[in-house]
């Protein structure tokens, strides 16, 4: 960490800053500048217990130098981590497709969509029996009549469940069918339930939230892995900008950039990135030549009756002509496709 | 509703958005230019349940006429809404100084600042006992103990208690001390968290969202009035832009905004919206001239020693300059500043 | 500066880091501490030379410490400037309203604009001759005779005029006209334009741009204090966001930070910065309130009938009204409103 | 255009709407709804002009429907067009690498950096002659001199240039030298500068505008191609979100959008759009992917001894790995890289 004082900083202020360091155990080193005086603290592993220095007089600004997390780090891990779930690695040399419609609608419609997008050529399987919605009268979803739903599509197709939680009070019940636990990126902070999916066993796809830094985001993971839970992937789906001809602004730079700062998976969503059907294959093949492990993308039977992004959701046509559009990328990324199960 | 059909549609796709209309109930008019087709949707009540139709075939986009929340807005209320608690007024004639500092960290320094800001003229006592915080490594509150110490400080003060709580399970708890519960902006779309809230009878005190349109915003404090809470305000602490060198962007055009849009009372915190102590109070008087029902300010006995944002909190002696700085803005804007309790 | 090493860097690494500082004549400083190296660089004056070491092996991250403008900076001169024109000054006790029209359209509206504003209490008169449009196809301004419109209105009225200039090879001709040469927001960057400016004698009131930070703005009116003006006055104007409501999010707290950073003057123009009529009151008080120098409102004869900004130009009788309301704020703030010339 | 009208607005206000409508020549249409009035305009060629309708008494909102671009709209122009310049065609099947350093900074840097981007693989030749930089105190170019460099360049590699124009008075000179003009992203919105070069029969490459919408950046290209150059190229090249880790956030989704709206190729640049090194391949790559007609990239001998932009700049040995990378993908998008002159 570096502190830097107010031009006109006095000497007392400076010696207190200094004590106030090594009051707290840090090693600090003074450079005094024509304009400005520096004072550098040594092996700042507790970058956050040092922040109250900000507060001190004469002091004009902190710049941290090390990164807030630990786990989450490439630093402290090295490896890529590779996330296994049922059959499936998430990570590795093989590209996942997640595809599935936005809610569990019904028993036929989920089983429909299920069969269309294994034909297809997706590797799992989404579908939100609990729904977030910005509005309290729109369809918020099924609950546990979705989740009996997708425990049967996946007896039928094979293809493990990726479905949100978002409640800590219901993780148990999710997990109990769930392959994998989704985050949505509204509850990227709600800090709670990052605990309680950190307690369970599953794997968890973390959405990143939509004003979320990449460290904020890195940060969240931490505290999933910090309750025990290494099984984390990472979800870029859009970040909100100015611009509003897209739904959101896919940040596909945060592909290279998560995986130069972390050891963690990280797949794309290009449906809720773009918010537009003629987006989604375009995008899906960018992430996938960015080098994301996977992509999302939402697929209903009927887009025109889904009761919830109908306008970014593929028919399964359209996703047939996804998969095959994504093949000769995921080839000449140097990827292949994960085989489906048998 | 407006939907707005491609330049290139067929009379049989603008068909099948009229059927699919009428099935749903609604009325439509449609209005053939020479470039593009346009169908209005009369009565549009349930613009949630015709949002569907952009899935359609042939439909370019679909333009929502009316607001989708309801209990929130004016048009419902026209009445400005005055939230109660204890002995203050939220949203009348008077205006409400809520002042303490961001954690409660201390039996001492928690009575300390509750004994400063009373002293200043604060008529509204601020303290977190669970804090969000983006690190799982930094100082998380005190939990239960921290409930306990607001309890005696507002016996001691007579100020009334505004608290953070995060966790949906522990709402009972908190409002078992609080006399208003904080939503923070982390968990503004946290809807679980929202509804368990919206079951307490106790005002619920609800931050904007980092990245939340106003739109979004006054849609979550819908939740919380749809759940059976009539007692909600609005905190404005700042948005999340591009600027680095505030903390965050404090939007006060979002004060006449929502009471534009909304009867429901509006303060703002000019510590989290600008996060720089020298900024704080010059925004403070900003907001009460752009007409806020209050202010949340934070104050520390001792900044420097603060567990968490002492960079933009005030000392004692701060805080009272600002009251007295204050005074002739809330006189200027016809308001009054809330006298306290005796 | 300080430069961070990465993580791995080797000792070749470092030394040929230092070897460049050296050689560029900085002397450094080496703090080896357990996870990272840290160079820091005394004096660095020509922070913007060094830059160069960014793209050096082994260096992870460059944090400047210095401002990057020195003439705009409130370290160099600190006491604030006031700029004066006619019979008016900027930036002292006085606070300015400037008002007029978005565009000039006729003859007759400008006079009648002028009039009415002098009347309602406007101490400037603004109006735009040519007017910078997304669209080729928008009304583009009178030009010229846009030009002597404003003459006249000032000889009628007394008031100074205050009007933009988009174009290098116009600056003479505007300049023979205009007290106040505006630079608009979408031009805060073209640096032909600011060094044309730069070389006049008139005052330049220089818009902020929409995606500019504040350090960025200074730069701008850096360029033009290092061509020969010293008379810069800033002028907030709003920033854009993700929030649509308004058509701009004004960015209030540029004022007091402009004010901490700079000696420059800054007033606000809360027309642009939140395009909505009934908001311009609100945030011209808000503005005057966190210490704004003066406001920048457009007014006009009959806003139903503008070529632009109709939706944000205030009556006559409700500009009479806002001045009305100001005049307590200014007032508790410490300020005058400046009594117009006789 | 549709117009919304307020909940309480008049008979009286709705007449004096239609009347202001009819009087500038639109046919309108009435929908009197149970909560809102709606009014249809119907063939609204010239939205503009119908703006001022914004300012009526009783009007909530205006809600435009066609896009205020033409001539650069895929409904007026349905096919591709392909933009030729010396022996390259970009928009057609081929792909262009425009290679370079960010600056020409002597005779020597710019001729090993043509040679060895020549060898690589480059298909156009980048460098600037005249330097748009945020800080007067930075480097500002060769002028002159830069463009004499860029002439041989081209004689010896027989690579097309592109360089940038920033000055409307030297749009003569820089066009005697450049085979492609680039208006940079803080010029997108200099019009003057615009009408400059759409009076030039030289391709022009407009990037977008850090904070310009897709919308604001197709009405800037209707300004080169309303002066009469048809040959416009578009590229994205970041724009302006709130984070920090990268310098921009490249904004791919741009590319289908663009591609959808208008008939104008576009090309993506991942080094301004990123700002490091390392992201600058993935981000190439995955542009390629999404469609984008060709790449620029920064490529300098000596990235640490650039005088700008040295942190993004690949070494030639780097841009050989890059071009060796995107080989498969442009492959794999059904396309073919340009091969070079002989």
């Amino acid at each position: 960490m570096i502190i830097v004082m107010q031009p006109g900083a006095t000497r007392e202020e400076e010696q207190r800053v200094i004590s106030h360091l090594e009051r707290e155990g840090f090693k600090v080193h003074l450079s005094r500048g024509i304009e400005r005086t520096i004072i550098g603290v040594i092996g700042d592993k507790t970058r956050l217990k040092a922040e109250t220095v900000t507060a001190l007089a004469g002091v004009e600004k902190v710049v941290p130098i090390l990164q807030p997390y630990k786990l989450a780090s490439r630093d402290f891990h090295p490896e890529d981590t590779v996330v296994e779930t049922g059959n499936r690695t998430i990570g590795g040399a093989a590209v996942q497709i997640i595809a599935g419609p936005c809610a569990v609608e019904s028993r036929d419609q989920l089983l429909e969509a299920a069969d269309a997008v294994r034909e297809a050529g997706a590797t799992m399987l989404r579908g939100g029996a609990y729904k977030p919605r910005s509005s309290p009268y729109s369809f918020q979803g099924l609950a546990a009549k979705g989740l009996e739903i997708l425990a049967e599509a996946r007896e039928r197709t094979g293809l493990p469940v990726v479905t949100e939680v978002m409640d800590q009070n219901l993780v148990e019940d999710v997990a109990a069918v769930a392959d994998v636990l989704q985050i949505g990126s509204r509850n990227m902070q709600n800090f709670a339930l990052l605990q309680a999916v950190g307690q369970t066993n599953k794997p968890v796809l973390l959405k990143r939230g939509l004003a979320a830094t990449i460290e904020e985001w890195l940060l969240a993971a931490e505290y999933i892995l910090n309750a025990g839970n290494s099984r984390v992937i990472l979800c870029e789906r859009g970040i909100r900008t100015f611009e509003t001809y897209t739904r959101n602004t896919l940040d596909l730079s945060a592909v290279p950039a998560v995986k130069h700062l972390s050891h963690l998976p990280v797949i794309v969503d290009p449906s809720h990135g773009t918010g537009r059907r003629f987006m989604v294959a375009p995008m899906a093949r960018a992430a996938l030549a960015a080098g994301a492990d996977g992509i999302m993308v939402e697929v209903h039977p009927r887009p025109q009756e889904a009761l919830s992004d109908g306008s970014q959701s593929l028919d399964p046509e359209q996703f047939a002509a996804l998969v095959r559009e994504i093949r000769p990328i995921i080839t000449a990324s140097g990827r292949e496709l994960e085989r489906q199960a048998v």
